[in-house]
Formats: C-alpha cells, sequence, structure tokens
C-alpha cells in the first residue's frame, strides 16, 4: 500500500470543508466570493481555492452566472419509480416542464426491436425533450415507441405535456419497469442543451416500461444533471 | 433554441459508434488499436480519437495498462438491494474481496448522530474499505457504526469478510435502508485508492440500514467506479 492510502486531508478538500460550512450560512442566489477574495480570507492558492470551488460546484450548492458565482437551489430529490419525472416533481410541490428537442421517426434495429418486442424494421417514433424544474434544465430525455401501437396519439399531443398520461388514457397500465443505472459525461450537444459544462458527471438512466400484459411500452433514456438530482430508494427485506 | 438542439453528430460521436462496433467483436484481454493507427483507419484527426476513446473508456468498454490499451471486461452490474455488495457479488459468480484501508475512532457530529439515533459526542467505528470483483478496484465503502451497540464485534474481525455477515450474526436483521444516489468525481485521495483519473465520474451511495425495530445499524457511504458498476432495479406499480 502507498501513502495515498492513508487518511489525509488534502489543502483543497479542508478548504472545501470551509466553503460547505460557508454555504450552510447562506441562501439560494446569494452573491458566492470571487476566487481572490476567497484565496485571500483563508490564505491559500488560487488553484487550492479552484479545486475547491470545481467540487462544490459538481455537488451542486454554487451555480456560475455569467462572471459571477451564486449559491445554487437544493438538488432535487427525486424517488426512483414507475411513471414520469413530471409527476414525481409536481407531487413535490415543484414546477416541471418540458422543452421539444425533436420528434425522430426509426426503424428499430436490432437491439431496440429486442427491447420493445417488435419486428426489426418495425416503425418506431422517438421524442427528445428537456426536462425543467424550477427553471433549470434538469434532464433530457429520449423515449421511443412503437408507433403502431398508438395510432393519432401524436397527432395532436402537447409536447409540454405528460407522455406518461397520454399513454394511461388509452386504457395501458405502467405495471413494471426495468431500470439501468450508469454514470456518463455528457457529449458536446447534450451538455449544450443541458447548459452544464461537458465534464459534468451525469446520471443515464435506460428504462424499459411493460403494461398489464407483460407488453413494453417504451424504451427511455434519460440523462439527468449529476449536480441537480439525487435519486433515492426505500428497499425492504423479502420477508421468509 | 440553438442550432446545437437540431439533432445532428458530431465527428467524434460517429467514431465512437465505429468503435462500439469494432469493440462488439472483440474479447476482453484484447490490445485495443492505438491512438494513431485508428486516426489512419478512420480517416479522422488524433483529436477526434481523443475524444472518441474517452468516450468508451467511460463506457467502462476499454482500460489503460501503462502505455498501452485493452478491451476491458464487461462492467459488474449488480441491483441495488438490501445486504452487502459482497453478497451480490458472489451469488452472481464474481470473486469479491475487500482490501482494508483503515478503522477509525470517531464521536459522532450533529449529523450522524441524528443518523444513527445516538448522542452528540458518542463513540463511532468507522471501517474504511476498497471493495475488489474479479481483481478491479470497484468501490470505496466507508461504514460508521455505534460502537456502543457492537462491543467486541471488532476485535478479531476478519477485514477481508463481510461486516454485514458479521451483524446478522449478533441476531440482527437488515430489516429496511434509506439510499441516496448522487455523482460525483473522485478527489485526489479516492482517486488513487481506485486506480482511476480523477475526471471518473462515480455513483456516490448514501446508506442506513435500519434492524428490525427501527433502529439505525450503520451508516454506509459507498464511492463506485461509473466505469466498472452499472446498477439495476425493478419498479412495480402499487396495486389499487
Amino acid at each position: 500500500m502507498t501513502a495515498s492510502t492513508e487518511p489525509r486531508e488534502l489543502k483543497h478538500q479542508a478548504l472545501r470543508a470551509k466553503l460547505e460550512k460557508l454555504l450552510d450560512g447562506m441562501s439560494a442566489g446569494d452573491p458566492f466570493p470571487a476566487e481572490r477574495e476567497l484565496a485571500e480570507r483563508y490564505d491559500v492558492s488560487r488553484e487550492t481555492v479552484r479545486q475547491a470551488l470545481r467540487a462544490v460546484l459538481l455537488q451542486g450548492r454554487i451555480e456560475r452566472r455569467g462572471r459571477t458565482t451564486i449559491v445554487a437551489s437544493p438538488k432535487v430529490v427525486q424517488p426512483l419509480m414507475i411513471g414520469s419525472y413530471t409527476e414525481a416533481a409536481l407531487a413535490d410541490g415543484r414546477s416541471a416542464s418540458r422543452i421539444l428537442v425533436g420528434w425522430t421517426h426509426l426503424v428499430a434495429d436490432e437491439e431496440l426491436a429486442g427491447h420493445l418486442h417488435v419486428e426489426v424494421g418495425a416503425p418506431i417514433t422517438q421524442l427528445e425533450r428537456v426536462l425543467t424544474t424550477d427553471g433549470y434544465r434538469v434532464g433530457l430525455e429520449t423515449t421511443q415507441l412503437p408507433a403502431e401501437r398508438y395510432p393519432g396519439m401524436f397527432d395532436n399531443f402537447d409536447h409540454t405535456s405528460s407522455l406518461y398520461a397520454a399513454i394511461m388514457e388509452r386504457g395501458i397500465k405502467f405495471e413494471r419497469t426495468e431500470d439501468s443505472i450508469d454514470t456518463t459525461l455528457p457529449d458536446a450537444r447534450e451538455a449544450a442543451l443541458l447548459t452544464v459544462d461537458a465534464r459534468t458527471p451525469m446520471f443515464l438512466l435506460n428504462r424499459i416500461s411493460y403494461d398489464q400484459n407483460g407488453i413494453p411500452i417504451e424504451h427511455r433514456r434519460s440523462l439527468y444533471r449529476g449536480d441537480r438530482m439525487t435519486f433515492t430508494t426505500t428497499l425492504r427485506s423479502r420477508h421468509d
């Protein structure tokens, strides 16, 4: 084992703890002291300040507004659940909306055909939207649906509304979802759509939702900003 | 909306798709072509190759071995579940072990006292270990336990074994856990312990486990390498 395995605190970690304490006493929207001011106040180098600021930025505690830095709103805490992002946000008293990025008509490749239980080459409707909450762009959601199962649904669909609700209105129940959760960095386009820099860790959720008959409803790829979202889950032991 | 909202494919994304196809036909441990060779083969710049390689590296599809690059083993797919990381790995037919980083004796601060339902100032035993599976260092786990609830348990504890099993042997059942899941970047010490570079996105799981009487057993902070781990979960609708 090398020296690095010994618990020890680096300068920027010590500063980070101090900045976190400072932030505890501030409110969302307050201007946060500038780099130079922090370097003087805590008697550390500008580089140490930059590293500590980077850490609290990725924690979602501060955010950049042009050349100034302000105290960020708390991260969005979202239970892992069936149903749409928006329902969860509204239930939590937060505002939530969607910005249309695009509709695309695809044909299923082998992988997607497997996911959705359709033939290779079957028509797929893809909807891509940015999810917003309380003014933040928090996620980018790409939903792929077998076009022939939802005739007419997209003709008059209001893209700011819940796709989940529109599918339920057709008597289809969301019975079960299979999720996988990865972390990733956004590519340039994703970073631009989510107003983050390309070094911001993201959650990548891939979900297949199944109806009451075990038929896949949708494949959904959701990219969530790691600096804006915390997921929670409660697990219970299976009783013997 | 700016031009960046139009679905379009950047050069390195196109190359990334080609590299993924190339990887589909290769096996774990195979040497992966060098940067210069890829630039020539696909007629793109070295910078484009670097960006595409970075993306497949973070996906966990390739890994660096000194100056060469090889095809990585598949990511570890881990269900979100009660119990220890190791039990899940072994159940899945993978090897799993732990490397001791350190034991620390702390006193509970206000936050930890709240988590563990103990008095501020109560003694806490903290165990920090690196989790390994199939030779990879995949996670860094810091467990904090109220010292007085487990008298003698740590005197002869084999730190390569399961803490979860040792607690269960005392008749304590893991009944429920409350988890929160964030993404983060590792600090320098964490990156060194997990043999990753500091730009690798990580999962940060914070868990409090409760026993059959609703008493907190432990607070656990687990940092998992995003390039090595995928979490999965199945959700079912609550029936009316």
